[in-house]
């Protein structure tokens, strides 16, 4: 399990990378970025750092910032209270993303990966998205993805998010957020209310 | 009617815009932003520039471009299809923007109107945006908003869109699109596909 000292300093990194991108955060945000690791304690190879935007009951957005070669492990969003799952767009904002989903492999993935975690990883089609690009996940599909050497922020557009219905191909993986996510029926924070 | 070279004027204004503050587009995407004057001729005064990442049968994105003191005209996004209509998150990037909706009315408004305009200005309860912060419209909701004097970029988080299901205020308005918002079951650009 991570420390509290291991997770105040991720989430300093990723706020700071954040920053350096010209994303403006409010405070309060900063201080409320999650940290995943994904219940496996190697954080700096399987992990996330997230920041959530919005979460309501139809449309949630978050910033999701890797560390070099940092790696989301694999999984899906099931079905789920009627829906079809989660349907996700990731776009890079700055770095580069290998992004392996459902399909036919691809011949010489860029992404690194302990030899004793290859067992977990099951799909390989590759997609690389440099700042700018973007792709959509269709619900319930499987999906994992990496960052390049310098790392990547990646602006994450999806129907709601319920993180802890997520199905991961690693039996290990406890998905435990260390702050929780803000959920709300209508948005999270306002604006400034003048009068 | 705008003309072509006040459109493509306009597009290249926003585009630069939106690489000032670090935002990376590719090259279609550039070639893509939305220029609207709701048909009313007036784009400097009452117009938007918009820049849809995504909108599929379930959500939207998009990166909204306010030249100073640009209004978006007063309107609400009604039922469609069994929906209750477009839920829409403004999160202000760069600038300030002054967004008025329902509720009771602020004393004193930061918005700036031409007299002849004002009646179809009818919600002025003020929300101020500053970068970081951001508001939740539910759907079938009056809104309009105003940038500062120094412009704005917003990132709307949404529902899908339907614009032409837009009801305006102004009777005067035609929410003609010069670009086609592009609309796909699952998503618009992809990334560079290796293998």
């Amino acid at each position: 399990m991570l420390t509290t000292t291991e997770v105040a300093a991720a989430r300093r990194r990723a706020a700071d990378i954040l920053a350096d991108a010209g994303i403006a955060l409010t405070p309060e945000e900063r201080d409320g970025i999650e940290v995943a690791d994904f219940g496996l304690s190697r954080l700096e190879e399987l992990g996330l750092e997230l920041l959530v935007y919005v979460n309501t009951d139809r449309v949630c957005a978050k910033e999701l910032v890797l560390f070099p070669r940092q790696t989301c492990p694999e999984h899906r969003h099931p079905p789920f209270d009627g829906t079809p799952g989660k349907e996700e767009t990731f776009r890079c904002r700055r770095g580069l993303v290998y992004l392996y989903t459902e399909g036919d492999r691809s011949p010489a993935p860029a992404a690194q990966l302990a030899d004793a975690d290859r067992g977990v990883f099951t799909v390989w089609r590759e997609i690389v998205l440099a700042p700018g690009d973007q792709h959509t996940i269709p619900p319930n599909t499987l999906h994992w993805f990496q960052a390049g050497d310098e790392g990547a922020i990646v602006t994450e557009f999806s129907t709601t998010s319920r993180d802890e219905l997520d199905v991961f191909t690693d039996p290990r993986v406890r998905r435990t957020t260390v702050v929780a996510s803000r959920v709300a029926p209508h948005g999270s924070a306002s604006g400034r209310n003048a009068g």
